[in-house]
């Protein structure tokens, strides 16, 4: 029930990224008020090569990421939980059944794996870079990061990503496609440019219009990529317009991805650099990029970064809850009164149900959105505000918790379909149902949307038995809230929770 | 393509309102630049009571509706038909699949039918009531509108709707819910009274906090309690929070509906009463209703007048579109562009393809919101903005009229599912996957959202077939975009349109 106390000298804090090429980790400790990176690890699973084309993960690579997450679990082992994150990224996003994945997965490294949508991604990108390489007041920044399976873009100003963009072409998956026998041809590679170049058309013109000052490139692939220039003596480490074409020129004397001879190049990235400096192609001519320096951050410092902030007063997931509530017009009021109630009710049983202060910070989220979908129409809302709050971009929030969100708004009234916590990780369903009651609850008691005080409520949990006790002489004088509270109990057996009304 | 002529003296124009107890007629001439009522028709059809507990109809009650439809059917035969409306209320709504009696219910009118939204039909009762007596300036106004299976209650001011609301509760599906063996007792009474009152409270004080200068109560039922209120001396024809509970008391005194004895009742309403004021009270005790007049005017009247802003500047359907551009934050410019090119397409193939005026309007509002679900996510925002068209109440839309344009935008990009044209009525789906295609085709061109100025675009149709010719050289320049129109036949032939690319 407590928020975590703030970090303090000493403490430790590690980021892990779950990459589609490679899986890094980075253990940083808090040293006179700020982070210091004590530790990194990466390792070359490349996730993305064991992708087949339904969404399937071959075994060999899937035993590789496992491996993996089994080192990096020992590293982590005497941090607590609470100051270790984990994210996945494209590879698990394009997985058709990612739970077979990450059940085993989270047991291997013995701690819970976010998956983030490409644009969160892209946001944390940024956060990472910006933390590393503080722009300059009032400067705008694009920053392209080449994954292994996805690429994001980015403009921001200051800490804050302005736009995002993420889209389906990293170095891995980009190299599969175009290159996938190994053999390399002008042609084939003109070709491939004129695709790749068109998905980056789409949002384009939306970036060139809004402009920037300086372009960085962080990742794995624009490190190589700005390490050939150098090595080149083409530059002294940045990439630029001219001297792109040149890489891409000595790299196509080979005519197999096996002879590629880059200056520079790691043995280790040899086999997915053509996709690579595809792809930065591509952003350089949809962009009409000139000249982008090279960063060595990425989504794990931003993941770092990104934790500091979870938990306290700027916690990106409340400025994103806020956001949506301005948008879709929420009535501030009501979304007030039941989160009060929600809370209050949240107390009284967090011991017994387990329930720690990250559901109860999620709890409060749920309450501030239950109405969201009435922007769309009233009839069926919580079925709409489960609809937007399980598509939306919402920056700050894993996949994971877009759907605990999504499931406490579909089941906040109504009848409860068995399908509405389908999308819910097993580890995550008790207290997401047990959430979801407490939220039925606060919603009811406020259905009249009236400012009448609740009176004190009394709440206890025993095992998924759910007493709830109050005045006698308060409810006999709300024949409406009666009525409602006495239908509950059938409703809410759909979440696995026996509720009792005791009137005293 | 040419917009309707504006009226001129002399026209005639009916509405036609197929409501869940009575269908309604109303025939209007154009004499000296106001419309004035010829001609009224009602017939008592009941459809609700052939609603079963699943969607389905009976059999006679289908029968009793489509001979009803014939006769009215005579009657405006020699009205053009665009400026003919139909449309058809909750027990349409109701209805599991509502084309097994719309087909044969627009065959025997002659004339399509709209099945408009609870809340559309809200906006139209309140546009009705308001035309027949003009609030005072600044003045609101509260419109009480029971019919035979949801109740509207509006708030507005001078012509437009503030709130509007729709509940499942009418006197003809209330008296079955409540009173289904015909009996009556005080017991019953409260506690349906209890339950009907709880359903208005969800939004009864949001109402009461916005607050009303004067309340109306339209539709047949409303008339008859103030009829009733009238004939037992109780008020002049209001109905009041004094008198309301003296009528129900003169009603219980019957212990069986058969056996209501009201004064002013006819023998027609007598069957259906007892859920009419059933309804009426508990609307007096959700909003604290003091006193109600009682207007004429009803839904029909509302169509009456909706009709002459449709195609004008003023089209309800465009402000609404307008609306939403807004609020979704919808890139004006690009809609703009993929209009400008979508209506070019459509000029040059309107008559091949059989489309008219009205299709054109709607395909500009296709290409006006077709990244409307961008608001939600980048990824899949064509289905995201089909499912924000397809559930919203959207003001001076029909049913039928979201669904197309929710099919629209669903196709308008990457592959087209079977399902996407599901929805859509069968003498709709040609035009439907025709304006499709138009769309599909403008919105390829400005893929690249600049400003670049398109070149004039030849397009010809000959059945299915549809080719597209243009300057060679242009496209040859533009290798993004060729590569995007070659990949389109393929796509397209899932609208069964055969696309033709001819460089000239």
């Amino acid at each position: 029930m407590i928020a975590p106390a703030p970090l303090r000298d000493g403490d430790m804090l590690a980021a892990l990224d779950l990459g589609s090429n490679s899986f890094h980790m980075v253990v940083a400790q808090m040293v006179l008020g700020q982070l210091r990176v004590v530790d990194r690890l990466r390792e070359t699973v490349r996730m993305a090569e064991g992708l087949d084309g339904f969404g399937g993960l071959a075994p060999d690579v899937r035993d590789r990421a496992l491996d993996c997450l089994s080192r990096f679990g020992q590293r982590v082992a005497d941090i607590p939980p609470h100051r270790i994150r984990a994210v996945a990224t494209n590879t698990v996003r394009q997985l058709r059944a990612p739970e077979a994945f990450l059940v085993p997965a989270e047991a291997a490294l013995g701690h819970a794996i976010d998956v983030v949508s490409g644009r969160e991604e892209a946001r944390l990108v940024y956060l990472g870079v910006a933390h590393a390489q503080p722009p300059q007041d009032g400067q705008l920044r694009l920053v392209i990061d080449i994954g292994g399976g996805s690429t994001e873009c980015i403009i921001g100003s200051g800490l804050d990503a302005i736009e995002r963009e993420s889209l389906q072409a990293g170095c891995v998956a980009s190299t599969r496609r175009f290159f996938a026998n190994g053999k390399l041809s002008r042609k084939r590679w003109k070709d491939a440019l004129t695709e790749v170049t068109a998905e980056f058309q789409q949002f384009a013109s939306a970036y060139r219009a809004l402009g920037w000052d300086e372009a960085i490139g962080s990742s794995g692939t624009n490190k190589a990529i700005g390490e050939i220039c150098a090595a080149m003596k083409l530059t002294k480490g940045a990439v630029t317009a001219e001297a792109l074409p040149l890489v891409r020129e000595r790299l196509l004397q080979a005519e197999r991805i096996d002879d590629i001879d880059l200056p520079g190049l790691s043995a280790d990235r040899r086999p997915i650099i053509a996709g690579g400096v595809l792809v930065l192609e591509a952003v350089f001519a949809a962009l009409g990029l000139q000249r982008m320096q090279v960063s060595k951050a990425a989504l794990r410092e931003g993941v770092l970064y990104d934790m500091l902030g979870r938990g306290g007063a700027d916690d990106p997931r409340d400025v994103s809850v806020a956001a949506l509530m301005q948008r879709y017009g929420i009535d501030a009021a009501q979304a007030k009164r039941v989160e009060a109630t929600a809370v209050q009710l949240f107390d009284q049983v967090a011991r017994a149900w387990n329930l720690d202060a990250g559901d109860r910070r999620m709890l409060v989220r749920a309450a501030r959105l239950h109405e969201i979908g009435l922007a769309i129409a009233h009839s069926g809302y919580h079925v709409h505000g489960a609809y937007i709050l399980e598509h939306s971009d919402i920056a700050g929030f894993s996949q994971q918790g877009q759907r605990f969100l999504a499931a406490l708004v579909r089941t906040h009234r109504r009848g409860i379909p068995k399908s509405a916590f389908e999308m819910i990780p097993d580890r995550l369903l008790a207290n997401t149902r047990h959430c979801a009651a407490l939220l039925r609850l606060a919603v009811l008691l406020h259905r009249s949307h009236d400012n009448e005080r609740m009176p004190a409520l009394q709440l206890r949990a025993d095992g998924e038995r759910l007493t709830l006790a109050f005045d006698k002489r308060w409810l006999q004088a709300r024949p409406l809230l009666r009525a409602d509270l006495e239908g509950e109990p059938e409703d809410m057996l759909g979440l696995g929770v026996q509720l009792r009304l005791a009137a005293e």
